[in-house]
């Protein structure tokens, strides 16, 4: 299945990442040079769920470019709404428009509309199971502001086992050299271990950290995420810790003078607003690269193409084999192939890639 | 009222509906040609009711011509709520737009909203009235994929008493010659007696089906519709019949070669999915097409105009008569005039074409 | 704090509002000159609370101007209703855009916005407290249909107590000269007390009147709002006075023959439809000239900037004052700081301008 969609940053080529990391410093220095090369083009933007972040930012990408996009943000008043399979409304939407962003709550789910689809499909967030746009946005982000991808000491705080957004940045860092990681996290919310797997693969150094004090000070790059109150394993815990992962002013003046921040945002309340001022603080900017990230990806898929190879490594079909994730778009979506590929746990969903029995 | 709006395929002559499907497939191999021929030009599309696929296929359409798009599909947030007469939002949009598409749950709410605006309008549906964009689209895909209007044996599936889409389609095809049609369903859901005699006059031949098998063999076009469970007499007579309108793949066996399905969309379950892949299957390039047919309306509205000699032929005012229609527009906005015209049926109503009293 | 934001008409230089006047009647005159000046920008259209009439103006503007829109009319959809700051939203999207129009529903909001923001931000109404582009659009209204802003006779009908475009439209009027005010209303109802020192202060003759029929044959502009059924002190009081302040033809016939009736809308039944018709009635051509008012301003605001010294004219911080006003925005955003400034009622709250204590 060799297709010009972005459903997974791991289906493309290292080395392709760093191309989409180039162009899209490149557009940044110079709109000017872009800003017609996506006329007469349309994105369609469905937001299965809303995420206004992320839609304004692929809007803002294609009108950077000169394009027009449509869209919804409700699926509550579209024809989904009367039963519609994915696949209808993804064919219907490619008669409309000439790349498709994606957003569902269902894992797989845009692996699933890639297959129906005529026109390129980007994954702009499938369920809980991976948004590379948000991981290309931070490989501009650190390009941008420290220079390239090697030789960082990268702290990753908050939710560790769920956060969605760390997991993929660790898997892209550590293809990278001379990266080592701090895991800052209470010990049950640490990284699952399919993570500490692909750090040890990769032969990068990673340490663990209880609490933000101790760890600050080596720090090149601050990867701040959100612990949900219900994560902690009893409210007296929370009460507790919940000082313990929030950064301050106090706690930056204990880090390096060309520490970066960063936060996939909206961020609540594990920033505390003082830090905004300091210069340090990367998290607004790195939104706006998200649009450069976005807008370099768009124009890409819409000119040469993605170069890649398979959608996932390795996927084939093998019948009898069911995916028992309630959340997975196999559950919903009839006419689905059997997709199923090996990976470190043992088979696992082509869709979800949760394992199957 | 001679005007340019488009409320009915009806008040443009058949020579009319030749030109706007010629300029959609002039559109459609010319797209470069067009782009920008509705630069600075604004779209006003107006959903009182959502149709995303509507929606997006105006949106689509404008963009494709250069031009831009402002628009509600969710009146629940606009001043609508707040109890504004559709006329004055009417008036309020012409002020912001060159051009109206609306959709609207009310019959005769478009050519309701022609009477107070400055603007062109065009019916992207009125309640369970009009249709007629839809119908300039199954003009198109006859245009492009049978090659014209004439000689053709049609197939129309589903519910035929309540099938607005088909009404439509048998009133305009019953225009040109040689035609035949075959009207497949069951007897309590076939055509009303108004399109029976549409046919009667026009000399077109045609016969009732009530299995898709026995008619899918002599068919060169079939129009698929769904019927709704609640639509059969019974539930056991839903479950005895479910399957016989039904297209799979088993039944496109026994159809010619050249046929093409068509169907208005969203499709629930009466088209097998397997039938997709299927090269008859016409039904998604249909919705394509419909970007087209929607462009070339456009444009043709925006420039040289519509040749509309009148909104609803011999249309008069007869005070006195009423229109006893609880879904007319008449009975929702005030300061309408008392618009009827002769139908073969009687006195009907301007606006909703229903019987006065 | 001198800044390129357009939170209060005030904080321009009358001649500012003049200069901003003449360009919006050249671009209505002249609209091909205008219609690439914002090409390449976006504009985001925030609306916390949905005003389908004032969102569709600005989008309108834009695209009249070559621009792009971004935005939201529904925050339950948005990350807002995840619990983020106005100041992280508006930081957020100012990197995405490159000026914003925002509606809230708290008194203050725009300037708090304006704080944060990397980008130009426009007032389209905060709460009850301002709603400048209303003012500026009935100045370029005047200047249109009345050829400027001095010696004309205005009556200002409806509910005057509460009326923020009315308490506006004489604050802006009293700054030229000899005009003349109209005040009709019932007696509760009447402009509130910083109004008529306003109007004292100017040096302008003012009246009351308390019926429209004995106000109308005097006046050069009738300025006409809606009164809340609930406004009036009882039922039994509504219905003795409904028709009182309700224009119809009948009150026309008295008119001056180059009167103009304006009004915000949408309006209710204060005026009746036959109204409509009469070439004095102003109101939808008001609705038009808003676009032009808007496309004036945003232009201005992306090319040369406003020539703001202060947002709020004497804002000072002034520690340990509190705003006790619950709708104000300093109720509901964190970190915002102490303005306070001198009113002619006392200290103020430099957010929503209510007492301090």
């Amino acid at each position: 299945m060799p297709a010009n969609h972005f459903i997974d940053l791991n289906s493309l080529k290292v080395e392709d990442w760093g191309r989409l990391v180039d162009l899209a410093e490149r557009m940044r220095e110079n709109p000017e040079e872009y800003n017609q090369c996506c006329r007469g083009k349309i994105l369609a933007t469905l937001f299965y769920e809303p995420s206004t972040r992320t839609q304004f930012s692929f809007q803002s990408a294609m009108f950077r470019l000169g394009g027009q996009v449509i869209g919804f943000d409700n699926p509550g008043t579209t024809s989904v709404a009367k039963g519609e399979s994915l696949k209808d409304t993804i064919r219907m939407l490619a008669g409309y428009s000439d790349i498709i962003a994606m957003r569902h709550p269902l894992d797989g789910s845009a692996l699933a509309a890639a297959i129906s689809s005529d026109v390129p499909i980007i994954n702009a967030g499938d369920g809980g199971h991976l948004h590379p746009t948000q991981t290309l946005t931070d490989l501009v982000t650190l390009s941008i502001e420290k220079g390239g991808f090697d030789g960082h000491c990268i702290g990753v705080c908050g939710d560790l086992w769920y956060g969605r957004t760390v997991h993929s940045l660790i898997k892209a860092l550590s293809c990278f050299n001379n990266n080592r990681f701090v895991l800052i996290s209470t010990k049950e919310l640490t990284v699952p271990p399919y993570v500490r797997e692909v750090l040890d693969k990769s032969g990068c150094e990673y340490s663990f950290a209880e609490t933000l004090e101790e760890a600050v000070p080596e720090l090149d790059v601050l990867y701040m995420t959100r612990i949900q109150r219900e994560r902690f394993s009893s409210p007296e815990e929370y009460e507790a810790q919940k000082g313990v992962y929030v950064l301050d002013g106090e706690k930056m003046k204990r880090a390096k003078k060309d520490l970066i921040v960063m936060h996939p945002l909206p961020r609540v309340d594990e920033i505390a607003v003082e830090v905004d001022s300091d210069p340090r603080a990367a998290y607004f900017r790195q939104a706006r690269y998200g649009v450069f990230a976005r807008m370099a990806l768009i124009y890409t898929m819409l000119s040469e193409g993605l170069n890649v190879r398979e959608l996932r490594e390795g996927t084939h079909i093998e019948p009898g084999k069911r995916c028992r994730n309630k959340r997975c778009v196999k559950a919903f979506e009839f006419d689905l192939p059997d997709f199923v590929h090996q990976s470190s746990d043992g088979l696992v969903c082509g869709f979800c890639e949760q394992i199957v029995s």
